[in-house]
């Protein structure tokens, strides 16, 4: 189903950008748990749109409402629904999609697919607006993880060229994950951030945008998480992580890097320390077989430029069967990055709590 | 679940290394297709080891058996098993990694998940040798995809750094894509060949092994495939490949470089050529809102060095509680890159059909 | 996972009886399809209680609310939602049920599974309510299966010992399926149903209940759906049946009749009628190795007396640790079956809509 | 997918009467677990052909291979697969049956379904040969609730009208249970048992056959498994149950009956008994909501008669578009009512070990 992801915990996204409303029903939560909506609250507002110069302006409440799942705050075993009210819907500004698709959008490919049914109103079920509900449940399998002593953090590697500080994926600790996400601009390094902005700036002001990566880690995950093949814990992240709009590549560890590297230099050589196994280095990015290795989980995502820019491009006209230049109208973030930081986050964590639960059943 | 993939079609992997057998149980599989078992062989003789200088010298008759299925050479409906006889296993040779984990291997992991039950002679479900079935699911499914005019090819674009030439992403077509499956090394450029043979040795030769990349692009794909967030190509070809032992990462199109572009750059131009639409460009990689544009499917995979080197490692004895070395013994291939390249194909097949079938509902 | 049914079709309800909403989202529906929403209200308002004197005085708008999934009235492709927000709430009524489980309820199972955090308020997830958004789901699939000219309809076979006239398994058109949806009571027998009335009325006036059978039929079903083994129109339908609350047996064609048959008298004979074959007899109920065989479809579902009831009844105090004696406050339906009619037809129509959706895969 | 069952426990079946062999592979039984093939096999018996004279004298050695999944006897978290290989197939009994098709059995239905395309040797994928892999994976789940203290044990209830002892749902016991599995016929009343073999026998020598009903029981189930809806076991046992060739009824506890109780009748009142809450009577079949209630869980499952009979039939004959006289060729049970005591037994277990592992996850 495309718009579920999970095994054990199943989490069913609906919605449309200019729908009544757009949610994800998960079920499978353990009945018990206390949710803090506060804190859902404040994770969401993370991803929300319109909070500062490089971001959208358009405005959304963004209020998610809980319509079932909790019985006096605390998971009660039926499934979990959020809903979020869509309003600040401008219809009138993307009819003309149908017939002359966006290049770098969903348009031509949904209009393929669908053969014209589909809701192109804001981008409908492929709008960026759908991470929404997956943070939602993400932002809610963070608290479930927090619990069990993980902390999954992210923040913006890169945006336009300009690094952030990496992950240290051997010392990473909790305090240093969760940083980027109490910041400002999610990075570990002010002064990159800064230069982040202005490249956002710069390149928003000439009509254009900017992709980068975001880097992902999780710490205190217990080993033993996962399985061979498919149930790997790439595998499980990768599913999640490539259905997040704009993903176009995902690494682990060294990931590409590995490619290049000698096996005598690739293996992460393990030592005793203290009484517990551990590796020296972790190219293997904390998984090995598909498997947690107790080490910390580091991952990347790459971000395509966000397709919508103000600069004239050059389209087709199907209904005229001609070429056609196309501008888009609108507000539209000159970057995704730093809005998609607590979006990698939460496919992150759907990820493991899903795995956290298959855990469970095995012993 | 771990050893399955797949949403309409199911492929479910068992086996261990050096259990009785390994196979795969496909099931959703539309009656009456003609499955060519010879052209099924050939598929998976590219895959074998043993082949040839750059390969271990495990050899395997890997002859696959067609258990159920097929009646009269031609898919009757019921779910379609194959299996493969496990010969050659010396079991003596792997006994102690039960105590001593080998960097870089699932051994540290899945002992602390599996509590000492798994198989470890081998490699057990771990093994490199579960591609095995992975191909037999996928060259029949390159079977079916052949029959829609759909044809899939990969090659190994990079070994320890030497690159071959790319595919093409918006002229690739049929007859390059099939080019390196049938070159002695699955390449483009045989120069590039034979500089990684040459590299491969040279690792070889010093007890190291190497990693690479492999590229794999689908052309005569309909527009149409695939569905927004999770339902996406993207998402449902990195559940497979990154199941595929030793991928450690995956990009689409232009991938992490597409993190670097401004959205002017990296988004693909329409235009109308001869009644059809084209994208000029291909940084999608064939792929936007999750759904095939009718442009080539491109993407890439890199694969870690092969762990089992034969150099001195350092590792730990769980045993006594204290650092060990550790001599990988036994004839391991000093680069899995060559043999992978069927492996990634098949990934992409099953994938790919399973959205296909996806497709058939829709319509 | 226990709150979605459907394989093609995923159908996921959620809520409780007194949390802020229950609904269902449903993914899966090709896009294009024109969802008539008078007509589902209609269908909804089959199963709404507090409509007459058989049935609870608890009256609910139940206006189902369509949150996603239509752009202009038609399927869009993304997932459609529908929500019943839920009002007359009393949730005073409920608290003492955690300590004191009611005889035929969920309550003292629940209590066990769920170690006190079920939502009790109203009988929480397992309230009859819950089959309002089967209903939601089932009344679309419904439309969709009028369209491919297939008619679902169910008639109260038996209430309190009292039986209608059943369905003519080898004759039932679609006029016969939907007349007792049409009448004031859910019967062919229109004396039969005012028996039915006093046979309720005589027990609820007692403060008692009854229970009955649903008999459930489908016509212009095309032959070939389903499949062998759990894919079978029986397993299929099982198990979305067995979900409804209250269903303790259900039996298809000759059902437990059949085991007291000889196979000469229990096989349908075929016989070839105007080119076409046809059974002369259908105690398969038109379902033969789990496929279709284009005969109606015929199946009965028992439900058990409400067990909701004015009476007293011997309970347990689960605080005290004592015998204690119990008093079902509120107003209750003496019996579900009348209300239960459309619920059943939902119940199929989702299970064979799905198996439509499997055939178009295989051909 | 049709092949398919459970959730937790992936039991994927596979193969057709006359391919190579037929088989399971289980997914998800959790690592390091004994299997004791000795008492697999012992259990595999009673579902065996051949033994005496109320079965077919087709002999299979059925002897049950385990491909994977073990490590020296023990499960090793990879897939458990078991292939029994076919033997004593005469190919040659049955391919006019692809044109005219036996009453009563799957011919027309799968020639429609599969145009012709599917595997018509000894009913292929829809013969009830198709159980011993269900019972390799049923047995196992036997073993494994065993080791959890369940017991599952099922009789023949009724056969040709004959009834034997039910179980008495609120005393039941494990040896009770057991009893008739150990008995030469499988009833808890040997003489009922002596009149059951007559009537078969009679039944038999006239060509014909007889039906019947499986008792089901399953005692020391922890309460607590299950779930509302489609997650209740009511739903998951009729899911893998109807799946069984020739079930056509199914129901809990009262069941049928129940819809002819008044509530106070049918509700089992509850008490506290040495400090533990019992029910005094069991008409709820053990499961309230879905859920155990930690009383006897009680099912009947109605078989209808073999539908192989060596009287002459009146068919079609679907080459020459005319009716055909028809007569089965070949040997066949005239009642497969004690073959399937244990594929009962079998399906429960799958669902209610299934059901456990559910419930692992929520604790």
């Amino acid at each position: 189903m495309a718009f579920s992801c999970g095994e054990n915990l199943r989490v069913q996204i609906f919605g449309q950008s200019h729908a009544a409303a757009i949610g994800v029903c998960v079920e499978g939560i353990p009945a018990g748990k206390r949710v803090d909506t506060q804190a859902l609250a404040a994770f969401l507002s993370r991803r929300a749109p319109g909070r500062n110069a490089w971001s959208t302006a358009r405005r959304e409440p963004d209020a998610p409402e809980i319509l079932s799942g909790l019985s006096d705050g605390v998971t009660c075993g039926a499934p979990l629904t959020v809903v979020f009210r869509n309003v600040d819907t401008r219809s009138g500004d993307y009819e003309k999609l149908r017939t002359v698709p966006r290049p770098g959008h969903a348009d031509y490919a949904a209009q393929l697919k669908f053969l014209g049914a589909q809701d192109v109103r804001g981008g409908g079920a492929f709008s960026g607006r759908m991470t929404a509900p997956l943070c939602a449940a993400g932002g809610i399998c963070l608290q479930l993880l927090a619990e069990l002593g993980v902390t999954v953090g992210a923040h913006a590697l890169e945006i336009a060229g300009v690094r952030d500080a990496p992950f240290d994926p051997v010392t990473a600790d909790a305090e240093t994950l969760r940083a980027p996400g109490l910041a400002d601009f999610p990075v570990l390094d002010a002064s990159a951030g800064e230069a982040m902005r202005e490249a956002i700036a710069a390149a928003g002001e000439k009509g254009d945008s900017v992709g980068g990566v975001v880097e992902c880690a999780a710490v205190g995950l217990p080993a033993g998480l996962g399985n061979a093949l498919f149930g790997g814990l790439e595998s499980r992240i990768a599913n999640i992580v490539f259905g997040v709009p704009a993903v176009k590549g995902l690494e682990f560890g060294a990931g590409f890097g590995a490619a290049r590297l000698r096996g005598s230099e690739n293996n992460d050589p393990y030592r005793m320390e203290g009484g517990a196994v551990r590796a020296e280095t972790n190219n293997a990015g904390g998984v090995l077989g598909g498997i947690s290795t107790g080490m910390p989980l580091v991952f990347r995502a790459a971000f395509k430029p966000t397709p919508s820019i103000a600069l004239p491009q050059r389209s087709v006209d199907l209904g005229a069967g001609a070429d056609a230049e196309l501008r888009v109208e609108g507000r539209h973030d000159p970057c995704i990055v730093p809005r998609a930081v607590p979006v990698v986050e939460a496919a992150a964590a759907i990820a493991l709590y899903d795995a956290y639960l298959d855990r469970k059943k095995e012993l």
